[in-house]
């Protein structure tokens, strides 16, 4: 489970953050978490699992998994072959890849079994109740018209941080809450904590910022 | 391009064939061509691609590209991460993972762009062409009812192959073709290429074989 | 509002049970359900909705709705239509039409704002729980490996049926909860009623019996 | 099959053309059909066929029908219920519901054997290309990105209309080609049947203009 209050990078897909590139970004998230002992993780496509587990030591996520056993399933992602590859957990229903309901209960029922870490993405206060019956170990709450946007939601909806936080701690006061969207510094970040979140999920903020590193400082700066 | 005639081995998501697993698979499969010069590739999982490369000197193949260009794809499978993980190639709409027609147009043209392999799976003669008319490196050509079966296509509807064989190369004679479900042994390798194929797509008749080496070593004397 | 305890039919997409067909099943159901004083309500297709509302007093539901709201959704169900055409209600993620989790909160607000009842179909006592959480009119609980088959839910699964109405009941009290899977007779309705469910979900036991007024009978009769 | 050049209007999922309006829309058509002899269709939700063929005597389509035989599909479009409710066809694959290659071949085959007539829709000249060798009654190209919009294709892209034409009738020169996207006027259809094209299939030109009689007499005089 990650140590919180806790930074976690969605690298996507961009060019930026592929193969390489993602792992020289995880470097520097390693560097600098070292250095101030701020809590951070990083979540890769499935391709760059392995070889990012292999450059860094914290902790790496896969971006999906699929609702699967082992067997004939050509081309999705089993989630024993995240675990095998280095992953230490997965976002599930992130809201570039949404899931139906039945299966994000049998993916976390899946990373249960395989002891890997789910943070669960969801889109209001409503789903993420929901969501919190399941227990999954986080619960990242990002409305998804801010997503990607230059306004951090807690700046455009700090009711939907500060609600979702009550309503699944009423729930389950065990679920770890993310907040994410549009987050961008240090500022956005000692905000969400201020909530009553347990950290930040971002993804642009950091992959198009023209100098990452002093993005990272700004943003473990926040938690401090 | 795959040399062919060829056997092409789709690990899909087995226990058998998942990490190091796959990875024994594919060094087999590598000692078995280089001693018998017949051409084989290996298919495996996102997670596993970048170590299979790093094991083996056979061609690797994603299972799978999504229709997508760099940027917001949480979780999704980008044909530039495949590319640079090592693969040649990938599997487009493989039966158990279809896509819309527009998406294969799509799919194909991304990998063109980045001179990666395709091999496109269709489920009979009809769908066969409409994809002949996308010019694919390869087609390979599943009857759905007969997939991870105990009788060869090749011997269960030789039509389908021979079929198939003829209407692409009307369309398209530069298409290679491969046929699949059931296959198992040289007998039906042999029996493939008599009917005009360029190969087989096969799954289970290797991952789970008692003796793999044996049925690999089967496979290959039925090209030779 | 449907009274409880109710008996709900879904037709699916049967021939014995599309267009006049339906139309005639749901004159049988109308007949008995005036003669027996029961509760009984018909899902049928979309495009068989308004002939039906025409044919018959008793409720109908559509299938499915999509979680859109009117524009550009060529061949989508639009909540509103349904409601034109003069459907009370709608299943809500059907096991044959599941939704991603947060289209089912759309669906449920969209169906609130148009003063429809919602069905929402669920597969486990996990996800019925999280179902709770957003306040539907109803929850149909169906274990998919049952449905279509000759065991009735009641006796096959008893458990899930009881943990199911404590479950939810412990979440949100209003919400009323069906069962359904293998329902095929009276008895099978009286152990739902037993169980503590406040009525059936069903299709094949009516649709597919030789005698459909028989059945309903018989059905009717579990719940006196 | 409709006389050609025709023009078929798919009034989607708009308030505007929801139940009763839609019907009070298809009157006009019908109004105008009569007096030009122009030919024209119309494409309505599921829950509007029947009464809408009640209505009127233009030929009257479903938005979509699933690759489904009749049996367990609860919610989805069965072509035979599309088929009794009075529909003489039905668009496929259309840019806002697009299908899997697979499917798209079972669709039309399940059309076939019902005598519904087939529109299937494209987004460019490979993809009209590959639908061309299914043989369906018409296709309909349209770019996605010029639906919707206030330039039609025929200005903005007027060679995609010659050359799915070009390509089309030379895989297939029984299928009839429609072309669609931002068509509003009658100087658009002139252009589509200049470019070579059957007819149009448009939308919002229509359905979101303030007098629609106007609207339809000028796309009618378009073909005269």
């Amino acid at each position: 489970m990650l140590k919180t209050p806790t930074i976690v990078l969605n690298v996507k897909t961009y060019m930026e953050s592929t193969g390489e590139n993602a792992f020289e970004i995880a470097r520097l998230m390693e560097k600098i978490a070292e250095e101030t002992k701020v809590s951070m993780a990083i979540a890769v496509q499935a391709c760059d699992i392995s070889r990012c587990v292999d450059a860094v030591s914290i902790p790496v996520y896969a971006q999906h998994i699929d609702p699967i056993k082992p067997g004939s399933n050509t081309g999705w992602t089993l989630p024993e072959a995240v675990k095998m590859a280095g992953a230490v957990g997965a976002l599930v229903n992130h809201s570039e890849h949404r899931l139906i309901l039945a299966d994000i209960d049998t993916c976390l029922l899946r990373a249960k079994d395989l002891g890997l870490d789910t943070i669960v993405c969801t889109n209001n206060v409503a789903v993420s109740k929901a969501v919190a019956t399941f227990s999954p170990s986080m619960i990242a709450v990002e409305p998804p018209e801010l997503i990607g946007g230059d306004i951090s939601v807690t700046t455009a909806d700090p009711g939907i941080v500060r609600n979702t936080v009550q309503a699944v701690r009423r729930i389950n006061n065990t679920v770890k809450i993310l907040c994410g969207a549009g987050v961008k510094n240090g500022r956005d970040v000692a905000k969400a904590i201020e909530l009553g979140a347990d950290g930040v999920l971002l993804a642009s903020g950091v992959i198009k910022a023209k100098n990452k590193e002093e993005v990272l400082r700004d943003l473990a700066a926040g938690v401090l």
